[in-house]
């Protein structure tokens, strides 16, 4: 969640038992050293951070967060290969988002402690594979833990994804909403208003899919790249896309989010969020499969009283 | 599954405990009614017909389904609104497939028994939502039994399904392999060897996307898509595609398939998956969610072993 997951929601989801991630991508380094120390004076919980592994200044971040000794990395929209040595020797937990089964296997080959499998349900930068056929693939193909995302908002995604294989899951969407979130209100309100088919994939010509909610900037991509507009000028539109919409226009920025945010109807704070993922989870899984069946008929019928 | 799906499987699913589908789409009405009758000379139980309503004899079809009082219809590829009274009187039950939750509840208001939300994971004609984010938005949306589908192929999926919001599953990638299965064996290879990447996309552009595995006949597609090529000369390529693949083509035809086809590694019979998948979802759903986790990072460890 470049731009927008700070110290304030990575230290509110650390503090309530998540791990909380600071999106380092297009950030400059006084504001990720900031970020870190601020988010540790809020919390003594471990504190990740996101690498956009495409960011002209990956390599200085990634030697900045070896230097302060995050407790985790995560990285994204490449291969982390070059700074795997740095962040292990640093004591550092590495775990690269992956879209693929091969991608999974190379990077525990590079020796990574865990893999996102990333379903391209998720927002932002998607692969292909969705987040139900990418988990159990991967997690036939690697013996390193299987943390899985892309259409996880509740204790349903989080049963189902414990289903398929998954240790743990990432959330990105849900939390776009909380009070700990400093992404501004058009964008929390975008989200809690949104239908299931609200969202859109733009950049798919250009080999870096982005997943956003329905506006003009993401209808006129759409246009653009299926008449096939010259590169060039799509990478024209989609440049501070993201600054755009940080900045409050919902119109004509990429509003990033992912398809769940169709069952996002909350605010809450982040420690709400995960105790109440964590107590239906739990209570789904409690239920054996006839019964969880019927819990779904009634919940069905409900409707009608 | 068009040109796949014949008395055959459909009678295998059903004597085993499902309801096995007799694919329509694309075919003439005198084989439409031998494999009905067909299919009820090799089972008593409830037998099902799927109607494409894209296809030019789709009302011919409907009618026909009504006279010989096939127990369910599912409908894809448009909305069945014409032929529900007809089918309704003729005591059917009719589940359209959705994939979108407005679909589902435009299906509901029309009295349609149940939906068979279908994420765009699954083989053949996609939508954009996946089963992950599209099953509990439906759920939530209408009082009638939800069915998931896409992404499906074993005892994690049916699991995974069912604590998502589902009653039910529809399985298609999972079936092309068993002994019953009437389609070619260089496809059902194809299905075996297939990695999670090997599905792709083609028609985005047409309005009619379409999931296959990869080869000559789709990678051509994808190219001249993005090259924005005349619509009339791609549905010249996309015209008998299918039926290319049926008679054995896999590089020039349109071989479909779901991404979970990198799960799938056996043969088998329709009556041995249904009893595996339903063993292996019975023993994950009596698991809590920590016994989950561990079951999980044991399977990991033991590829260490």
């Amino acid at each position: 969640m470049a731009r927008i997951a700070d110290a304030s929601l990575a230290a509110a989801v650390s503090e309530a038992g998540g791990l909380g991630i600071i999106a380092c991508g297009g950030a400059h380094l006084d504001w990720v050293e900031e970020q870190v120390r601020k988010a540790r004076s809020l919390t003594d919980k471990p504190i990740g951070a996101n690498v956009m592994l495409m960011d002209p200044r990956a390599a200085e971040v990634a030697q900045l967060l070896a230097d302060l000794k995050i407790d985790a990395v995560t990285t994204g929209a490449g291969s982390p290969v070059d700074y795997l040595p740095l962040w292990k020797e640093a004591g550092i937990k590495v775990i690269p988002v992956v879209a693929t089964t091969a991608q999974a296997k190379r990077m525990e080959r590079l020796g990574a402690d865990a893999v996102v499998a990333e379903g391209t349900e998720a927002g932002g930068h998607v692969g292909e594979l969705t987040t139900m056929a990418l988990v159990p693939s991967v997690r036939e193909a690697v013996s390193i833990p299987v943390i899985a995302a892309g259409g996880i908002a509740d204790g349903r995604g989080l049963c189902a994804a414990f289903a398929l294989g998954a240790e743990g899951v990432q959330m990105g969407t849900r939390f776009l909403t909380v009070e700990e979130c400093t992404v501004c209100d058009p964008w929390k309100q975008k989200v809690l208003g949104a239908k299931d088919s609200d969202t859109i994939v733009t950049g798919r010509g250009t080999g870096h899919p982005v997943r956003g909610l329905k506006n003009r900037f993401a209808r006129e991509c759409r246009k653009r790249e299926l008449a096939c507009t010259n590169p060039d000028d799509l990478e024209g539109m989609y440049a501070g896309s993201l600054k755009r919409a940080v900045e409050g226009d919902m119109e004509n920025g990429s509003v990033m989010a992912g398809q769940i945010a169709a069952v996002v109807r909350e605010r809450g704070t982040a420690a709400q969020v995960i105790s109440q993922v964590i107590e239906e989870a739990e209570a789904l899984c409690n239920l054996d499969i006839e019964s969880l069946a019927a819990l779904n008929a009634r919940q069905g019928r409900m409707l009608d009283d």
